[in-house]
């Protein structure tokens, strides 16, 4: 039996942690700030990592909040969002754990088909006539699960359109700075913000056992939610906070960037050319960032118990379905025929072989 | 203008942090294990961490749940366990910000009498002829606010009601390793463990800025509550559990509390004479340990505004209303004649002077 090779998850290989650097800067943070990180509160988040966020935003502190995880930070934006009868809009495909997050906070989640440049805003203008939603969820570089990156021509419509209609839209952008080619489009937020919540974490960049993401927002949106985080976890987990802050400070985040990229380069560049090689009859997502490639299998594909197939053959796909609002919408890739391929915790070699072993099973 | 005395928050002074070993911690769990710690994963908490805690309370590792401080897990305990209609029980006073969750999370909150030898058995008795509750939650050692500490006796007669009836019990305990004076009596959970759960963290023995509280219940409930967790956090934060684990491992944790005891046992005296002194209408509670005195002023003392008039004294309070559940109750202390005394973080001369200037507006 050979190795599995396992197209799974997104996270990050245990060689891209800066470790010796973290271990340095939390013993830098709890010798140099005692009083601060070991105590209760900075309920918005540890302040010299709001500082520094704010400097590289342009928004004011009162913009800033830093919780335990992005994830965090977007449920408890649910809960002051979401009321009963709610509607919220995502891409489809999209995160999966943020259709599950809306979901429990009462929304009903409707997917809005999405194109290698982005979300359909066709498809997104028509929704709008029927519903305006009480947010519309986007991942608009290198998004999860697909890959595609939304075009400044539909980011600027995007902001007219919560404008006009009065939603918020929430940029969830954990993968931006993770670009392998190409120049990165303005963000959402550069347009317009008074309509934008964006939503990251220091997960792909540092690490995600650190459990640092932070939002931006309009102050008093940042208030509500600062109180819903107090009101359930008290305070923060300073220390891992205040070991990022230290991190920037000393000027590291921005070489650890380059080192992960030069690491993921040739992953992608193995993934994108196994794909169009051994899957020459699929439609391919190539990103130019980030952590995932996917693919359209062809219509005539064997699909049909694929997952169990291929983990007898060695390799451990996810399946299409969960990254689907609906996944018996018509107007949606069928999502049977949807496959994520994370790309960053695996090596050229074993991309080579498990897109090889995934061509066989079709 | 004097300095102000602070007897507000039960945080524990600066000087109380076992800094340098923490950060040793962290470097050597950063180093050691870095491929888990650095990661996402383990929803149930640091599994050596669980290991540790499972030997102590000789339960199994299916039995803890460790998360980001215990607020968190109380939390996700309520919004698993409190569904429409539910009623909670509270000592009266009780710990507000428990309060507070339970009523966030739908729950109508009824407060029993406290008695200087813990809750009223009779009048939990009384209550649960008319409702049978979620759960009791009781703060069973060195009760906040009060100081209190439940009896051997109520104890086993708890656990036998809540077999009874079929409620569970929410023990939480983070200062019972606090003791300054007496015999320890066995948690409730060792009369018989099949309605209770055990909740406790780390803030006040290491630090509250780790964020590390734990919960300890049969295995099911444990598995209910760490998935509520994970849909909310997706994974806790792993290097200030770690630091915990390790920080025990190494045999520090006790010697730690030998220190904080010797740290506060005198502001423990300092504040147990100058109420006795100074206040000698009122009715204290002295408790055989943890954070707090507390005082039920005398009928005839002047409350009115006596926040407010403490204040331009140089002297910070608390006021008492919010640990009441229903402060209008007639059989319950008047709230605004009750007042918590926090000693841990005020030294014995700052405790003499903020005694005697609450004696002199009253």
């Amino acid at each position: 039996m050979t190795d599995a090779i396992v197209f799974t998850r997104g996270v990050p290989p245990t060689e891209a942690f800066p470790t010796r650097q973290l271990a340095e800067c939390f013993t830098a943070v709890l010798e140099g700030d005692t009083a601060v990180v070991l105590q209760y509160g900075q309920q918005q988040g540890y302040l010299p990592l709001r500082q520094e966020l704010a400097k590289e935003y342009r928004v004011s502190e009162a913009e800033v909040l830093v919780g335990n995880g992005s994830l965090h930070l977007q449920d408890l934006l649910s809960a002051h969002l979401i009321r009963p009868g709610s509607v919220v809009f995502t891409e489809q495909p999209s995160y999966d754990r943020a259709i599950t997050t809306f979901r429990r906070r009462g929304a009903r989640v409707v997917g809005i088909p999405l194109e290698s440049d982005g979300i359909s805003v066709q498809h997104l203008e028509a929704a709008l006539k029927r519903d305006v939603p009480a947010f519309l969820y986007l991942v608009p570089d290198f998004q999860n699960p697909a890959g595609a990156t939304l075009s400044r021509e539909k980011r600027q419509r995007v902001v007219e359109l919560a404008n006009q209609y009065g939603f918020w839209v929430l940029e969830d952008i954990p993968y931006r700075k993770l670009r392998y080619q190409g120049q990165e489009h303005p963000l959402l937020r550069e347009f317009d913000a008074s309509r934008i919540i964006t939503l990251s974490s220091f997960s792909k960049l540092l690490s995600p056992g650190l459990r640092v993401g932070f939002m931006l927002a309009p102050a008093d949106l940042i208030k509500a939610v600062t109180k819903l985080e107090e009101d359930t976890v008290l305070s923060p987990v300073l220390p891992s906070q205040a070991a990022v802050a230290e991190y920037i400070r000393r000027g590291w985040l921005q070489p650890n960037i380059d080192q992960l990229k030069a690491l993921y380069r040739p992953r992608w560049e193995a993934m994108a050319n196994a794909v169009r090689s051994h899957l020459p009859g699929a439609q391919a997502f190539i990103p130019d960032g980030g952590f995932f490639v996917s693919v359209i299998l062809p219509e005539a594909a064997r699909t049909e118990n694929l997952m169990g197939r291929a983990k007898d053959h060695g390799l451990i796909l996810t399946p299409g379905a969960p990254f689907f609002a609906d996944p018996h919408d018509g107007k949606a890739v069928p999502s049977n025929r949807f496959l994520r391929l994370p790309f960053c915790a695996v090596t050229p070699a074993q991309i080579e072989e498990g897109v090889r072993r995934l061509a066989s099973l079709l």
